[in-house]
């Protein structure tokens, strides 16, 4: 294709990714700013046999357009259709399965050496942006590959230019000139020459200049400096929406026998002005009006994000040892709020979990009360930390984990499905779960109170519309909320957070066939209210535990194990998310796939209480 | 004290380090490497204010020694005893517990925000290795850590002079001029300079020497470049064992208003010859000689290890995909025959267990079949890998967790009591657990037959010395193993692993006394032998099971839930590591500490029996 040509598809794409986009909603800002980028990298490498790995993925749907989706693309991101991220089981193009940040340089060394092995020409390409760097893995792979000395190239898509100083036309022109093959002779003959200085005799004068060249040299004009240091031949920066630059630089990079990182900056949201003037609105998106940029709200009650963020910012009005951390996400955890009023007592360590959890247990252990807000599905990066450096220590740190529970259109990579499950294997933690918006607030005025490890999960999106009381209500620790209570009940449902106003719902459908059902809000998973468990077993014909969350290991599991350790032996039914990966679509369409409606729900009690009515249980012995 | 003084102490210090350690095992080679760096450190800083913070921990003897815990130190490692770690409940000398790699940099960055938030002027160290320096986090925080520009000091003891090329003499000197006040100066004012440069119109001759100077000057003159770009002041390397020379170094690093990474090299083992000549013997070491550096060896059957390792090597001499990956262990983890037999295919990706996992999933995508082999432990460090990277994309990763269930003397950290537990919440992932070092071996076999994840974890030390097979015997995929099976047995206990000889031994003490017991090796974890539980569940009075694992969502868990899924009353004792930390000690100590011996099993499922048989079985409705 001719550059003219490239040029014009460059358009057409980012037109179908508008206009999909404004309908389905999802990775806008990112995926606009490597169209030109995208292109490049097929014009140059042939995908056939070369692979491509794209870091978390979100920006790939060029990628998705130019392999054989361009047909399909208006499904993107819906139950059935073309999902958000590369997924292997999609097409032979989508090389690794990504979701979570700084997997790809890992994958792609890891697919390389494969190819290696095999026998298989092929290069191996992992696009990187420069948030997901910060991400420990993307150095510890670095690191390695540095070692290894294997071609892996590697393109870091920097959009923000926070990796480094941006120098512009300078960069841009070494990185011309280190590509021809002198410059390789150059740099051995210069290293050579460096190991036989004999050190010890160089006057002092030059060790100073040299020294004093040192950081300004090494900062300013060679702003791949670490890179350098890790193995990597670093070109760049180079414009990443000039397509001819671009594969003017791609098509000479198997002239270099070492690691390459080419450093391409690019613009979040290129193209569509509302998303370049705002690209973190337009990172990821809902529903908007193309034409005005206009994001289409439902009038709702305010989200869990946002009570959360109310609810952190009063405490910390209240008491000055409470410090918020995010890893990368101020606004979609609620934290943007407190950074602009607690400016000190906020840390944003970008996409870093690990680090963002030993950093609240250090600061716990300095007397400090930490909140760390991370989504559900990338505290599973922690942990180890969560382990070893909190609740080994038993030390007072807050996690907040939004998300927790199906997510919706983000699908397989992102549903915060494991928290609870996870979480419970590791002693001395505490955790809640609230069943709407104001006790969500009231668990993080509990939780801060306390003088040790508690973790508080909850949904994507918004609250019941309930009332959110200001002032702090008493929660007693470990005990449940009984909702509605028969005298005559049959049935008691323990449903945690989400699970209690769909329970209720499905308790409203069993009485209407005359069943009696009794609702209670379990709050607390971990330790869990032992005694209410007890009360209703002597009381009532069926159990149930209601949880949006995996049935391995979850809430249902800890009072299977409750009921089985204490020797009680009324019928339990366990109701959650089955014990595999589940995909994308709308919430309502997850809840019902899951088997979570109301409706469903209902009809699995009622099946079961027939069965122990009319005696289809099992009894051994 | 005066420098000879303090000589005279380290002596001291090494003495009883080295005579204890021959007695009770322990960390020698890492201990006698920061004898002086210790002291130094104590020389110069008041820890009664300010902070010191050991990454691993394993060094971290003599600050033991020098703070109070000199007169108990003979206790080191033993129940109830000085344990191998800093640990906060021990001293308040000991900042953060520490115990996992690279954890150090984000604990102290912690320690020192809630200093400076509560007013307190306290200098905060972390010492940290070149081979925790590696692990992903440490970069995270000193990413961190360089942005918000606090005075943290981080002390790199490189004792293996992998981080950067040494450069010995002129370092030195470098690090004694960049101490004087007039180089901050300098540094400053060239900055200046070179942002005025009007780059544009440099001619193509500086340009190329400039850029031909880059990576030699970064590499070769300059070895701390990568820190400088993190924002941190280095300073080095310094003689790690010249006291005057560190004590020189530290005591102005005060001048200096930025992180400061100060870089110090060392010898492991240093003092004692034997563990300077074999550091890596000496590293974690048994009981020895001290005379003769002899390490007193039981005559015991092969190690799990030694199986692991000799099964690998075979498999792989049939099947050329096999690749072998570890993080830092060749040699804990037995890989270090597989690397001289195979050096194309075997990986030590160095501290970090992320990259490894996803690495190996990068091989997996590309056809070929790796094995990862972890301790239990450090597994956990991987929990998000093994989920979003292998387990959501299916893909066929051995995992082999070495030190599974109690590990003895290095105690509460490094306990593998959780593998169980947090791997059963991931779907499509297999878990198995080998009842002697046979079955290891045969397990191994099995795994690389397959095109999903699988992970076998086994404990530590000897084998039973049981007959090991060369040929693959078949293994039944999700199946148990009877072990003994009496037509009228009352009890049937499935065991996982270690637990299947001790549960045969309790049997055997059940036997005594007439009770007639069936013991099944469970085999696996994930998916497990449903069909045998419920045969067994129609025939016994109670079923048991056994793991040397967490109670709180392991494999009892996995079986209560069944139970109660399958609506099954048989009673269940589920016998296991309860919901909490478990501390140092022997092997022996600690599994009756858990009641996991033959004779406190026996006697707990005694007392249920009697339970059942005499009525006291709680049953509602």
């Amino acid at each position: 294709m001719s550059l003219t040509e490239l040029e014009e598809l460059a358009g057409e794409i980012r037109e179908l990714i508008l206009t999909t986009v404004a309908k389905n909603g999802g990775h806008l800002a990112p995926s606009l700013g490597t169209v030109e980028l995208t292109l490049a990298l097929y014009s140059v490498f042939d995908f056939s046999k070369d692979k491509l790995i794209w870091d978390v993925g979100h920006q790939a749907y060029t990628h998705k357009i130019l392999t054989g989706r361009r047909d399909t693309f208006h499904t993107l991101r819906t139950l059935g259709g073309i999902t958000g991220f590369p997924k292997r089981a999609e097409s032979p193009f989508d090389s690794f399965g990504v979701g979570h940040a700084s997997t790809s340089i890992s994958a792609a060394l890891g697919l390389l050496i494969a190819a290696e092995l095999e026998k298989k020409s092929s290069r191996v390409i992992a696009v990187i942006g420069d948030g997901a760097l910060t991400g420990g893995m993307a150095f510890e792979a670095l690191n390695h590959a540095g070692q290894l000395k294997k071609n892996l190239l590697v393109v870091l898509n920097d959009n923000e230019m926070s990796i480094d100083k941006n120098v512009g036309a300078l960069s841009e022109y070494l990185s011309k000139i280190r590509l021809k093959p002198q410059y390789h002779r150059a740099k051995k003959e210069f290293e050579g020459f460096v190991k036989n200085i004999p050190f010890r005799d160089v006057g002092e004068k030059i060790l100073l200049a040299a020294n004093s060249v040192r950081a300004g040299v090494t900062a300013a004009i060679f702003p791949g400096a670490i890179f350098e240091t890790l193995g990597f031949t670093y070109l760049g920066p180079i414009d990443g929406h000039d397509l001819k630059g671009m594969k003017a630089v791609f098509s000479q990079v198997g002239v270099i026998d070492s690691p390459v990182l080419i450093h391409v900056t690019t613009t979040k949201g290129k193209g569509y002005p509302p998303a370049e003037i705002s690209p973190e609105k337009f990172h990821g998106v809902g529903k908007f009006d193309k034409a005005t940029g206009q994001v289409f709200k439902k009038k709702s009650p305010p989200s869990y994000t946002e009570i959360f963020s109310q609810a952190v910012i009063d405490c910390a009005a209240r008491d000055k040892k409470i410090i918020a951390i995010t890893a990368a996400m101020p606004s979609g955890t609620g934290l943007k709020k407190f950074a602009e009023k607690f400016p000190q007592r906020f840390f944003d360590v970008g996409i870093a979990e690990e680090h963002a959890v030993t950093l609240a247990a250090g600061m716990a252990a300095g007397g400090l009360k930490p909140v760390v807000a991370i989504y559900s599905t990338f505290m599973q990066r922690a942990y180890d930390q969560i382990l070893h450096d909190v609740c080994l220590q038993n030390l007072p740190v807050v996690f907040c984990l939004d998300r927790a529970g199906l997510v919706g259109e983000d699908g397989a990579t992102h549903h915060g499905a494991f928290d609870l499950a996870y979480l419970r294997t590791i002693p001395n933690m505490n955790i809640l779960a609230p069943k709407d918006e104001n006790e969500l607030r009231q668990m993080i005025f509990a939780a801060f109170e306390k003088n040790f490890p508690v973790a508080i999960r909850y949904p994507r999106g918004a609250g019941l519309g309930v009332k959110v009381e200001t002032q702090p209500q008493e929660i007693s620790w470990g005990k449940a909320q009984v909702i509605c209570q028969n005298p005559s009940a049959e049935i008691a449902i323990f449903a945690v957070g989400s699970m209690v106003k769909i329970s209720s719902d499905a308790a409203k459908i069993l009485h209407e066939k005359n069943i009696s059902v009794d609702v209670i809000n379990a709050r607390f998973v971990k330790p869990f209210d032992t005694e209410l468990i007890k009360k209703f077993s002597r009381t009532v014909k069926l159990l149930v535990t209601c949880e949006e969350g995996t049935l391995s290991g979850g809430y249902g599991s800890a009072v299977a194990e409750f009921l089985t350790d204490e020797k009680i032996s009324t019928p339990l039914l366990r109701l959650g998310i089955k014990d595999k990966f589940i995909e994308q679509g709308t919430r309502p369409e997850l809840l019902d796939l899951c088997d979570l409606t109301a409706e469903k729900i209902s009809q699995r009690i009622l099946e079961r209480l027939n069965e122990i009515i009319f005696g289809f249980l099992t009894i051994s012995t």
